[in-house]
């Protein structure tokens, strides 16, 4: 937790939030933060500051706050991902959003399982769970939007054009592809598939919409592996 | 397992193997291979090729080989670790192995928690193990090298000048550092802190050897993202 995420109803008229549960167990057994002591805050959509603590008890931890930075600016790109395992997803979105993507659109695929989509992880509650640890882990405000998209097709067919308008659209694909390009300089849209890739007839569909293919070498690669791989290849991270 | 790695050993003069235990039961149960059937296979150290299914029982399966293929080219690259924990040195490992890293260093730091030295995950059988799963995960055959140094100054005092002799030398660290490079063309030596990165010291010891700081942003990754985001992005994994 590099980054205390507070929302914004949690914060009185006067600077001041009281915390328990997990972020006050975090701060005292972690962080083990004494009275006087500042860490990092933030509220979420909003800035980031100091958060200085006031006092602390059995249960509860009250901090003063002081936000007066920007958060860090939105990573220009959309993130398409194949459904990946439950476990495998918590650790992939955590990722993601520590660096900084902002729009995720989980989808379907020939081989995502179709028992991953009834996890409870990709249930509004499970998702704002990965969210705050990710937006924590990066110090970070800005909430992600994730959507799901069960069905390949129609998704890819009717709704795909729209979200990659004004983008260069990549997909991460190991045959017939480019090499990966290094610091994209404009807003990218890139798709990810499953362990075991797309299928030829997802690829095609992909590139119907202008999708090209790009790949990291011969090797193949985990996804969680793959994805900040990508990332950080194709984005310029520092800027 | 897009690999399935061989040992020297256990291929007979007339190019046939015996398969039993866990890959016999990943080939069976996960690829659910068929007599007559293909599959990719790899000597350590050697050629990668083909393992026609000859006959499967109940417990064993036999393959006749036909290696004819080169494995990929090392990357260019030794990767100083400090030591995670056992769970999320597990995956980092195979990470790197499966991206072609032949040269790991798991090195001391303050942020290391001395139990960590304690785990069986970094005795040989467990490190074999990881090996095995990354070189299996990348497609590749080339065994990588894994050193333990415990100590950190005298590591760094008295081996890794002649270690990162003739490379370019980076530690990965969020402050006073330049945006992390793309695409490095000379052989590269990488640090990689633990989660709360090296102390001052411990920068002030490496920048004396010769290492510069580079940063992937302001945001702050988990180390298992840093890892994969570093060398996807300092390296032509294509080369």
């Amino acid at each position: 937790m590099n980054l205390i995420l507070l929302q914004p109803e949690e914060i009185s008229a006067d600077n001041r939030v009281v915390l328990k549960g997990r972020r006050f167990e975090h701060i005292t057994l972690v962080h083990k933060a004494k009275v006087g002591e500042t860490l990092c805050v933030g509220r979420v959509d909003g800035m980031i500051g100091d958060g200085k603590v006031l006092a602390i008890d059995s249960e509860s931890i009250e901090l003063y706050v002081d936000l007066h930075i920007e958060s860090p600016p939105p990573l220009p790109i959309t993130v398409l991902l194949a459904l990946p395992r439950p476990k495998m997803l918590k650790r992939i979105l955590i990722n993601l959003i520590s660096m900084g993507v902002k729009r995720i659109i989980l989808i379907n695929s020939y081989r995502v399982e179709k028992s991953f989509w009834l996890s409870p992880v990709i249930q509004p509650a499970g998702l704002a769970e990965l969210i705050t640890l990710g937006l924590e882990q990066g110090k970070d405000t800005l909430w992600p939007q994730i959507e799901l998209k069960k069905r390949f097709k129609p998704f890819v067919e009717d709704e795909l054009a729209d979200i990659a308008d004004g983008t260069r659209c990549l997909v991460a694909h190991p045959y017939r592809a480019e090499p990966a390009p290094a610091n994209c300089t404009e807003p990218l849209t890139l798709a990810i598939g499953p362990e075991g890739g797309f299928i030829p007839y997802e690829i095609e569909k992909l590139v119907e919409v202008g999708f090209s293919s790009v790949h990291l070498g011969q090797r193949i690669l985990r996804v969680e592996a793959a994805v900040p791989a990508l990332i950080g290849r194709l984005m310029d991270l520092s800027g």
